[in-house]
């Protein structure tokens, strides 16, 4: 509740833009598991603002520090804090801002709720407080990849620009080879180009991004109310500027009829009519038990059914939206409801996929690390 | 966790398909609110299989029992108990299901699971379990109805047949006119047909369900992990067959540019260039404090911004993909992986977005009614 | 939270003396495991009022109905929903009591917290919702036989008669000979006695329950908050009647020195210097990995150190006060304020202790079974 | 659940003896509050070691930093970081505690549960983690003064030395005014000895403090589960050594009879009968509603009853062990199983109870503001 993610693994985070620190405490984190710190930092480093001329130009160190919780480079099950400390924020930037309300920014709904609110930069509402959720799903990562699963996020879409092709046409090791993270390199290219262009014009624009989790065991997931898809739509729908969430089929699926997209099973290792679409391609196997003997012909259903994983790719995209800080003249109100002008200094932004695709996946790796070991309690 | 939804207001079910009963317990209802027992029971009939030529044809009474928090007509502040009992299930028509998985159902991840299911009529993954909602939903609004706050979802989509206009421009009260539960008569009309000819081939379809809160306080939500749209959201991917959620100008808002999406800020009783689509036309005030003198000139932003809600129409659209229960033959495997064929009997709906309408309402109260609560304790 | 037991198996309750039913919903119990009814039966027929002279003459069935969550006799890891109709409450006994508030109950302070209550035989502060602890602590402990794991209470002290001697010198099998529930024959025929001149007086008396739990495995709880003792500390103290709580050496402990009292490690089969008081005799063995090869030669710290279970028994005292039920009169003041006089009628229990004996143990067993689960997602 | 403490206002902590820092995230703390500073880290030096001559010798600075949640002053309702920086460790007087278990310590359970543990003074179980409880206490303090409710602890007992009378018979103002902290200067003075005496031997002693609530609203508390003498009872013993809870007559209270422990209700402004016992005297109102016209004659209940407060005095102990750590040698066995002999070095408290009085405060502070906050919403 509030600013804790997670039942078991959990992640409570602290902090605001222009506070002293963003940081967090990480609980139920298995013990004995190997703290690799560069890998911890350079997870923050893809998030971190001023990586190319596409993103916001200002430049964060953003160094975490751990507080807690590790002993001799492994992990001790006690809960681990950790912090960023903030510097450089240009608080002074900001200061117009607090007799003003910013247009579709939580300024408005923040003063309301609480009948007070920082400011400067946004205050909590900030997205430089991914930053936490970026430390908790570098956790997380280390821990699945002893378990074997992999988490794949990239920009899908910018504006009007998508992909055509559907994941596993794709290959993942050439998404961070350019500043967009999106595997198919002429697209990136044409994406890069209008999000220059939208920088130029002091505006924003949004996008989709694409996650697959692959190699997940079957089950995971509570399937009354906290359907596994369930959890990822609402960790993906609490990042900031996400206005959407779809999984398998999603939104196109509901024109279908039941006989075509059904996944039907079939005996291991007598996979055909794989297509070129996700949905129909899995070769992917269920994999234990009885998983050891069959699998389905298609994956429509995103691998979960029922709520629970069922062994094949997860795969799911997120909608962003183009996030309100514009650098340019924008209508507006004063607190005593007298129209003005608002002219934003400071972060710009012009278009937060990239930046977003780490988070993405951090925030669904705590989820299946959390799922997973929730798993663990099914049985005696 | 599991099978509780929500944090102050909660609801805790049980229940299979062909058990003894489903119901559940519900806790943290205010104390000294007037139990109408008659809406309470027009709500779940909503639901009802049964209801018209369209949907399945097995009859249930669903006749709830409260087995205590209630004295004399109102609630007492205590949990309150609840049970439908199930009656004329039809067990043996799923007695060839113990040894098979159903395409794109939950039994082969239940089994994987847990290592047992209950293989009668779906067992606990059952649609029919979503009785437990309707009562809790129709608990919260009646709270709500106090409040001010009203819920409406209606059918926006069958199949490719889709609604033209914004929510503004129906008139709600038509909704449970025709047995599609949508406001545009003409197009349900379309809609009954199609899913009358899905029904004749044993098939099934999707759709997509729109909802809208009116009348919401301003500031609900808690602003990190559980913004009002992540709760709204992950409670509408919890409903059976639903595979998308969006807020908002939601996925289609991805192109647009932020200097075409933010929601300008307005003296009050200035609205003007209000237009046709739902985004731009909200004259709805902004409800509190400051909100007496300011409001938005748009509503692109749904409602919620930041994560908290800020007065305006909460609206947002559900995508349901066609269910896995055909009356057609259907390719699968039995337990030992060998290829078989599987003919369902019993429960078939061909469309079930006419009954999920109550569920969608549902679940939106709860999250409402729950936020409400927690927002009190806000300040001291 | 509120009438919710537990973090990952849990207890949800809902009932009132006098309305339809009490229950409950049994959440996270582990699937495949075999549920004997007979035994849950048996322990709801130890907590029924009637058993012997000494206890209420009211009589009660109190037959528990399973709902859901079992399937051909076997636990499905769904939820497990339950209930006891309540019967032949005599709710015409209590109509007096609307206006009044009973000394020393909960009616003046559930009337000032929700503005109404049930005032009928105690409403929902009755002891008859513990039925619904019983049930779910007969589950817990057909899990916990699976583990090894025993739990045992009796009644060592009611009024001025005390046991004298510590648990490890009686002889278990002879507790349930007697209606106290004493393992000391001769005691338990003075409790016996002291009891049923009490209930000739129409008054009441308190005492002490005792309770063993054996075979617990190393490193259950959690060492910050929620230390093993602390959570069954609260869940004691959540017993009707209760006023305190102590384990291992106690509230007497507080006058030894730590060189007397800390509990010195030794290897394995090298116990000596066992005496007769329980903190210094134990043999048992210290149950996992180093564990294997030493133990401790005394057990003062009660099996739990650091809030994390040791492998030894663990033990503690619950006290009662006396029930605030009297056959008596009393002065009490009507809802103006207005002095009066207080006759009850119905349910009359001069010493609680035999009936709670298996409310102890229930309580125990659920924090055991919790626990037990929690641990196992310690590692990854 | 493991390292929150709360429910609507919680205390995440975090942090090791010998590691980077301990601190916490304090989440749901009300907005709009002034943040005293002085008075927090006030709080913080009433539980710093090296106070007096009968403490630890060891000077700690225990400076806390806040990082987030505060704005310019007061509480912004955003979760409120801080930390405390260890330093000045002598972690190489711990270097042999790597290989051995410290008697009654929690190095054996820690590292059964764990596979690892952090040995140097004591890892996450040291006493020097309720640095963070009172950070979050005294911020409760902070709200709970708003609200006119004070909590006073002060050591009631060590060894056999005890005090005679009643809470209500000491002036509070004198609790501080010895390094005892007892309200009893001639008690005091025969402690102090007593300590001295206990820390010359390098042993160390128990005893009992004793803690009032006044002014507590009527009605806090939730009355199944969690009463609220449950969640005092299970703070109180979640604090490092602590054997035993009561509350209100508690232990010595089984063997009254109930004609003699009932509080009998009496009209306003009736008190008669009160002597010198704390349970007789009260003459404190009722606070609310129809509070304002009755009162009790007695208050044996302990301000209680039915798991509510009643707005009478709140009042309880808790038995506090001899610690663990002796300066004495020790027998015990190293990882493998050898006898050998410890000898402590660093950090030794003779007696933990002055140091625990803040302690006592800190975690009642913070259950009567979660309750406060809970109570809330139980009404729309």
């Amino acid at each position: 509740m509030r600013n804790t993610f997670g039942n078991l693994f959990t992640l409570t985070t602290f902090g605001e833009s222009h506070g002293i620190a963003v940081g967090g405490v990480i609980d139920g984190f298995p013990a004995g598991i190997d703290i690799d710190m560069d890998f911890i930092q350079s997870e923050l480093n893809r998030r971190r603002p001023g990586q190319s001329h596409i993103t916001t130009a200002r430049k964060e160190a953003d160094q975490v520090e751990f507080l807690s919780g590790v002993f001799e480079g492994k992990s001790t099950g006690t809960p681990i804090g950790f912090e960023v400390r903030n510097q450089n924020q240009h608080s002074q930037d900001y200061e117009n801002m607090r007799c003003l309300f910013r247009p579709s920014h939580a300024d408005f709904t923040y003063n309301e709720k609480y009948g007070i609110r920082d400011h400067r930069g946004g205050g909590r509402s900030s997205a430089r407080i991914t930053i936490a959720r970026c430390v908790g799903g570098a956790l997380a990562k280390l821990a699945l990849r002893q378990l074997g699963v992999s988490i794949t996020a990239y920009t899908s879409q910018v504006g009007s620009i998508a992909l055509e092709k559907d994941y596993h046409l794709y290959d993942f090791n050439t998404i961070e080879g350019n500043p967009v993270r999106c595997p198919d390199q002429a697209k990136a290219k044409e994406m890069e180009e209008l999000i220059a262009q939208v920088k130029a014009d002091g505006d924003t624009i949004g996008g989709i991004i694409t996650c697959v989790i692959q190699g997940c065991p079957v089950g995971l997931g509570e399937p009354e109310f906290d359907k596994l898809h369930s959890q990822l739509g609402a960790a993906m729908l609490g990042i900031n500027a996400v206005k959407g969430f779809e999984y398998g089929e999603g939104f196109a699926g509901v024109t279908a009829r039941g006989s075509e997209q059904n996944d039907v099973f079939v005996p291991k290792a007598k996979n055909m009519d794989a297509t070129d679409d996700a949905a129909n391609h899995q070769e992917t196997t269920i994999n234990q038990d009885v998983a050891a003997r069959i699998t389905t012909k298609s994956n429509h259903s995103g691998g979960i059914q029922g709520g629970l994983s069922n062994g094949q790719d997860i795969y799911f995209r997120v909608a962003f939206k183009p996030v309100a800080t514009l650098l340019m003249e924008q209508d507006t109100v004063d607190l005593e409801g007298n129209p003005t002008k608002l002219t934003a200094r400071g972060r710009h932004d012009p278009c937060v996929l990239p930046r977003a695709v780490p988070v993405v996946e951090a925030m669904a790796a705590m989820v299946i690390l959390d799922n997973y070991l929730l798993n663990k309690t099914v049985r005696l």
